[in-house]
């Protein structure tokens, strides 16, 4: 079964619906992006907010519009706070998202995100090696890298996708988005994305304000998927280096909504 | 009655004191901002300094010239750290600055910065929707952003200024520095500052380093406030959007003593 | 004694080095510095993680090529899993990098430091009074600004050096590199790296990542201290103020491989 392309039309409509509606994105996120990840969101024109602490998370994403969970720098006191956060936006049905940096390798980010599987995640943003880990296929990459290709890690993201009725993006040169028996492929970017950190992560927090938007959940996800690759791609190209790679990318998803 | 216009010629003042006593200030930040917050202070010829554990903080409070106090990603542990620092830093006669962010929405903190009112602020930097839910006039704005305007802040502002014998300065497309009795306003900027992340964290650090100045304090905040406008305005003529007007504005700030 | 200056031919195989081996550096660094260490590993071929609470730090630490502790916002919840990461590494046999940032002014991490010294560091990076602090020779610099010059902190590196059987780079306007017995000089750079935060942490990020090379260790190290010196005076050359550095910097480093 061939993924579908994506279709450009819905670039334009997802940008559209950023800017209109900017959702706030609850952002529980590992502690080498929180920067970066909130300048994407702010370029797109969403809003974000970094709350934490057990005491005030929960309380938090019952008020955002969608949560984002990046296990990236996880301890204990910060998955106790996770998993009452994840409570709460379900109860406020409010989406949220998991991106499990680096699961498979590590016990205790492996068994959280295991155990917040049945939660019911809106969305599941990964590499090929943590799509594949999450479905039980492999042990993981090395570190935060992938040691495996998106298009490798597809049947297991189909998988999970189905027997979580969820959506999985699991990206890499060429990014796909599932919900099992639907895949949308998004080409695009550049290999200099990979030299900047968090891009994916970035990405993961833009797939959680997609799914705060109205409309077909699998279509806003890739379209956000494809914002993303097409920042990079002109990003890339007017750039020397990884340095210049940062300004150029939010300049492109910030100027987007003229593309 | 009319707040007055903020003097060009503080600008050059605020500039060089800051390059030619470079006040050391211990930053008790948010996760998001370190790296802004810090490269802002260089930038402008302060000297930064994060530290952060409770076996530490106090001590090192007193040592530096001015102490910062953002909730943004408030935890328990930090709060209880911040609160020793405060209390060393005034035994010391250090001035220290409170940034209320998210004041209103969220209990914790807004029970913390309601009982740090109580210690003796040197200055107090929030935006509008802060400033009134720390006078105790609204419940606070969505997430970080602010959705009401300084000048509608501005009442509120000088109360809790004359109340706390402190300068409230509320920011917005016009910021208002006040003692109560006096204000300053001061125009400039752009609103492309509200699309990056940390503008405001940062100018509370600048803030609190102007509190080390010598001289009028509030004449000293003011000026504080119109080097962060003139640089935002600099940069944001500048730059293509968001991602470029970070290096510019750095840039700005680094070359504003020259202005 | 006269250092040897650094040999030229020695950037292009730390560089070439770097970018065939890709080695995997866990950072346990602090809070202002995590984007850019990042970033910098990055740009120059390696490959960054963080990874921090102690129920992973020390899992990781055995997987990661070399370890780097960097004590700038400690606290004690980092502490005891930066123990912790330090004895897997070792047992794995895996090299670890002391940066003791502000080391003597604050007590926790003065005497954290002092115990890991007998734990067998690859290398210790620092700034001069740094480096005498740890040396017992001076109460530490102000904040982590250093008081000192490194050519006067050459003789406490060198018996520190000698006393540990390790490497110790002490940083400053001229870098020294010294086993004890030998020393490198490594000049260059620019006075503008000192308005940038985090430039010192991320060397001490691509030292550890230059100890988990094959060869000679001293010369690795020196050659790491080299890339940073030639990309910041690369980058200085072409920016306006610190701002503008920072992306070009990281696009010079990017690029030295054909230098």
């Amino acid at each position: 079964m061939q993924p579908d392309l994506l279709n450009h039309a819905q670039l334009a409509q997802t940008s559209h619906l950023f800017r209109s509606r900017t959702p706030l994105v609850h952002c529980m996120t590992n502690d080498v992006v929180q920067t970066f990840t909130a300048n994407v969101l702010l370029a797109v024109g969403a809003s974000p907010a970094m709350v934490i602490d057990i005491a005030e998370a929960p309380q938090f994403a019952a008020l955002a519009d969608a949560l984002l969970i990046n296990v990236g720098t996880l301890t204990e006191a910060r998955r106790d706070a996770m998993r009452a956060a994840v409570e709460s936006a379900s109860a406020a049905g409010k989406p949220w998202v998991l991106d499990p940096v680096a699961v498979g390798a590590l016990t205790l980010r492996s068994e959280f995100c295991q155990a917040l599987l049945a939660r019911g995640p809106a969305a599941i943003r990964g590499n090929a090696s943590e799509i594949m880990a999450l479905a039980g296929e492999s042990g993981g990459g090395r570190g935060v890298d992938t040691t495996d290709t998106a298009a490798a890690a597809l049947p297991a993201a189909r998988r999970l996708a189905a027997d979580l009725a969820t959506i999985v993006a699991v990206t890499g040169e060429v990014d796909y988005v599932t919900d099992g028996p639907r895949t949308v492929s998004v080409a695009g970017g550049s290999p200099l994305m990979t030299r900047v950190v968090g891009t994916g992560c970035a990405l993961s927090a833009v797939v959680a304000a997609a799914c705060a938007l109205p409309g077909d959940r699998l279509q806003n996800v890739s379209g956000a998927c494809g914002l993303m690759k097409r920042a990079g791609g002109i990003a890339a190209a007017a750039s020397a280096g990884p340095g210049g790679f940062v300004p150029a990318f939010l300049d492109a998803l910030y100027q987007e909504v003229d593309a």
